[in-house]
């Protein structure tokens, strides 16, 4: 099927039918000049995340559905990471001559099974052709009680991250070389764990805090653990020391790591997109958290198996920027 | 130079300097994991609109100031379509290889300029390499305390336009043929209606009501009058009929379509981009709109200069869909 055999109208159609959750308060979704919603309470939070093939994401390594997934959950992570609830999601999508429409109802559909799980309503978004490449640019309004910033740690604050690091940059070094999680045959690399993996990157599912009254700052890892924590201390004016043998690294990450003759701390360190959490808080322990260092007045350290501190720079993914080996 | 010399942060803080205008309400502007507002009242509209360049704009045409005006303007017509006040602004940009950090800065110029007129806050967005283009990703909140939809159209009621159509596409086709605002020089063409023409496309201005209390339905003309009526008749499921004669025509479309020996209705009716106000109402007349014609129960007609009613199906611009030059 061809785009242009339903036009641009017939498309939005074929989207509307898809997106048929209502959450409370949505008076009128897709199909007018704007959207329009009611009773947002306390705060109201809004971010945006763009995917753009060839940047962000890989058509040879994704399903379509696992790309609306993707949309979703990189946006339901920021407003998390702000101690938010998720509402609203509206999805602009520019679409490269020749793609199918077929595709285009997949991303909705992955995009839906996510926001249905989480209450969120897909309430609108502009639809275009692309003059090369699809690209997907999904803003998200949630809303708090009280939005949790990076800005508010304090010294002596434990440093916490909700669950192990490095596994979807595992994911994307094992697409890159050429395995997938389904009919990827290997001696070295285990079959459950190339899955766990490569799913950890191509559908991340993001993490919540069940509760957040003694979290002084939080930010969702995106760039990478290191790179995330200096713009938490950053925001909050503090340094950081960090454990390296606390950081949570999974079995899986482990096991390819070593198969494959790589450090998995260059992983769990610099690998970003793990859509964990990483949170201050003035409490020893968090049943949600691991607690992988303290915030000190300043400089960043990292402390070795040896015992050894060595300081660290941000390390992480940044645009723009190529990447220096070392640093 | 080179993005790659400051990168991706350096990039944000530029930006973050140029986007300094604080709205009542914002809370937390760029910088964080989402932006934080507080205090929308009545209804919260939301509105997003793609700029991709090769498709919604060309580089040789506009310069980036001009571009963020637009990306901007485009999104205050939807809000103004609706009948309400826009608020707060989120640009997603995806920066090709190469740019000049400039260039993106000069793009924030024109937003700005054009959001301190209109009281928004830029609040955030997302920064990212693009693979190939300039590509813009705009998403703008506003507030209602009555949405006008366009779904409330009534029997009987006057369509009603708030000023000239068919120039921002005939600007469009002067560019096309290498003519520009400043510098062409033609014996056919009066450089101020070049100017006008080129302006309209290049930086619309949002046209808002001075009130809506008998407004019963609205749609800004972005994708071209019949067609964008047609939008209106399909929500409000009424026909329409409009006296060709009535439609307003700029003194600058009539001289350049006359020199170019074409017919300025086909750029009046076809033409999209032209960011006036379509809108009906009970009320015989309005001192903010020229009415054109009538809402009817069924069918779409356009009655022309001899008295003819000739149906018209909607036309005007549709991704995906080759135009056929008649329908």
């Amino acid at each position: 099927m061809q785009l242009s055999e339903i036009g641009e109208f017939g498309l939005i159609r074929r989207i509307e039918r898809l997106c048929r959750h209502k959450a409370e308060g949505l008076i009128l979704g897709i199909g007018d000049d704007s959207a329009v919603i009611k009773g947002l309470s306390g705060f109201v939070l809004i971010t945006s995340d763009v995917l753009i093939e060839g940047v962000h994401f890989d058509l040879r390594y994704t399903t379509p559905q696992q790309l609306g997934h993707k949309a979703l959950a990189v946006n339901i992570s920021d407003i998390f990471a702000m101690g938010g609830r998720p509402r609203f999601f509206l999805l602009d999508i520019g679409i490269p001559h020749g793609f199918d429409p077929r595709d285009v109802e997949d991303i909705y559909r992955g995009l839906n099974g996510l926001a249905r799980r989480y209450d969120v309503s897909v309430i609108g978004g502009d639809t275009s052709l692309s003059r090369k490449g699809l690209l997907l640019c999904g803003t998200l309004i949630g809303e708090s009680e009280r939005p949790i910033r990076r800005s508010g740690a304090g010294i002596g604050d434990g440093i916490f991250v909700t669950g192990t690091v490095g596994d979807s940059a595992m994911g994307l070094e094992l697409l890159k070389r050429g395995y997938r999680a389904r009919g990827s045959r290997s001696r070295r690399i285990k079959a459950h764990h190339l899955r766990k993996l490569i799913k950890r990157h191509l559908t991340p599912e993001p993490v919540m805090l069940s509760r957040t009254d003694d979290v002084t700052s939080m930010i969702d890892i995106s760039d990478g653990l290191l790179m995330d924590l200096g713009h938490l201390c950053d925001g909050s004016n503090v340094g950081a020391l960090i454990y390296k043998d606390r950081i949570p690294l999974s079995e899986e990450l482990r096991c390819v790591a070593s198969a494959l003759k790589k450090d998995p701390y260059a992983y769990a360190l610099g690998g970003g997109e793990d859509y964990h959490l990483l949170f201050t808080s003035p409490s020893r322990d968090r049943e949600d958290g691991v607690r992988i260092g303290e915030i000190i007045k300043r400089g960043r350290y990292i402390i070795d198996e040896t015992g050894r501190r060595i300081p660290f720079k941000a390390e992480g993914y940044e645009h723009f920027k190529i990447r220096a080996s070392k640093r």
